[in-house]
């Protein structure tokens, strides 16, 4: 059923993935290796995102999705307004880049409160909801590995993803399922199945054992240990057939020459995804 | 209610903690300190269980536990097979040192199965479990960390080492909870209430923030983000009131003069535990 690769045409870079390149350098080589969508980041479009949008659609690409919102939680009433208003003009990027995903990576705790932190995440996503439908852009939360709990995100698991995304109506909040940051979890494929057409995102990179570096440690899809095709097939299963993100955090492949780099991340897809 | 330290007797000294040192220097040390407990480790004490069951003995320390049996997954059978053998020679050795609890550390896939793999570890426990209970040896299923999913662990949460334990009977197989490897859990408090009193160990150190190493980052308890206090408070109130071993993989610990760390140990235990 779903022994064979994933189609090509489905093939999304991660701009992380191309982290030491522009957006145009990125671009251009997406364009050359038939690359057709492209997973942006604010950090890399945010300085004007209607010129980004156009570099992008010119070289006949389109954004499948833009990293990143969220880092809701903060000790002060004060410090929460920002982050919401950081929130409220990523989604306006978003649509100025056409795409219709914001991913939102939720944010550590500010102290040792990660069910009070949890909480904040609810009420910002509440905060802004408004806004993402008003400018046809989902919310898509992405729950990330346990090991970064303290750091990055104290949405840990799918369930919990799943349970935030279901105060809302499902065309304006879904979830993102990176394997790297599921592929663990017991319960994953109940909670794909569970997550249905909430799904507004797949991405993929591998785990390599051992891992090199909890952040910088990613590997191309086949170099460690996850059962991507099945958690591709799990997530088909429940509905989602939109772009698959190629999204990897290591210095090495950041420092490979692009080229190269965009070829093997297409043996790799076709190979293990 | 709970927000008092833990008293000074139930404190143990689990041996990775002073893995630099002989079981000889470890006691000696324990007992000028005061420590009345030890969680030992079979690479320290398997050369001759009986004689080092004496030499803890007589400086006035008992055993809280034996780490480690476990790593049942394997890729043939004649391989599990040895795993369990190794495991009914692992509970011999906790019924020589006078500890009725055995720590099982499941183990990793052989390959990307992870679904077999944890069905490997029931059926290693079950293998397992007579001869337990004619050693009066409990075994307690310890959940680690996801991040260690890959290499040590296919039990990555409580909920999961729950299920496995609830497949027996309270008294021969039960958990361990260890904080560092729990804490980011969401159900964490509902599972630590569920396992109730299947709890045949605590154990504590703490989550620095960055994380320096995944095997070898862990913190004394208090110098990172770890609710300790109320993870204590909720297994009493799940009924267990045991020794509470304090377990740190870390080479500047591990490097420490003995007294000072026994020191800090017992300051980062009255303080935070």
């Amino acid at each position: 059923m779903h022994s064979g690769s994933a189609p090509l045409n489905r093939l999304s870079l991660n701009q992380i993935t191309t982290e030491r390149r522009t957006l145009q350098e990125t671009v251009e080589a997406c364009a050359r290796s038939e690359i057709q969508w492209l997973g942006t980041w604010r950090h890399k479009i945010q300085h004007d995102p209607a010129s980004s949008a156009r570099m992008i659609h010119d070289a006949g690409l389109r954004v499948s999705s833009l990293c990143r919102g969220g880092f809701f939680p903060a000790a002060t009433a004060a410090e929460r307004k920002k982050r919401i208003d950081d929130n409220l003009r990523a989604i306006d990027e978003a649509a100025a880049l056409g795409t219709d995903v914001l991913v939102l990576v939720c944010g550590p705790a500010p102290d040792r409160d990660l069910a009070a932190a949890r909480e904040m995440v609810s009420h910002g996503i509440g905060e802004i909801v408004s806004h993402a439908k008003e400018c046809g852009v989902r919310l898509g939360i992405e729950p990330l590995h346990p090991m970064f709990a303290a750091e990055r995100s104290v949405v840990v698991t799918l369930a919990q993803a799943n349970e935030i995304a279901q105060q809302f109506a499902p065309e304006n909040v879904g979830v993102v399922v990176d394997v790297f940051h599921v592929w663990w979890d017991p319960q994953v494929y109940s909670e794909i199945q569970r997550a249905g057409t909430r799904i507004v995102g797949f991405h993929v990179s591998d785990w390599i054992v051992p891992l090199p570096d909890l952040l910088m440690g990613r590997g191309l899809m086949g170099q460690g240990v996850i059962e991507i095709r099945e958690l591709r097939a799990a997530v088909e299963d429940a509905g989602y057939h939109g772009p698959i993100e190629v999204e990897i955090f290591n210095e090495n492949v950041w420092n490979s020459p692009l080229n190269e780099l965009l070829g093997e991340i297409k043996r790799g897809y076709l190979e293990s995804v």
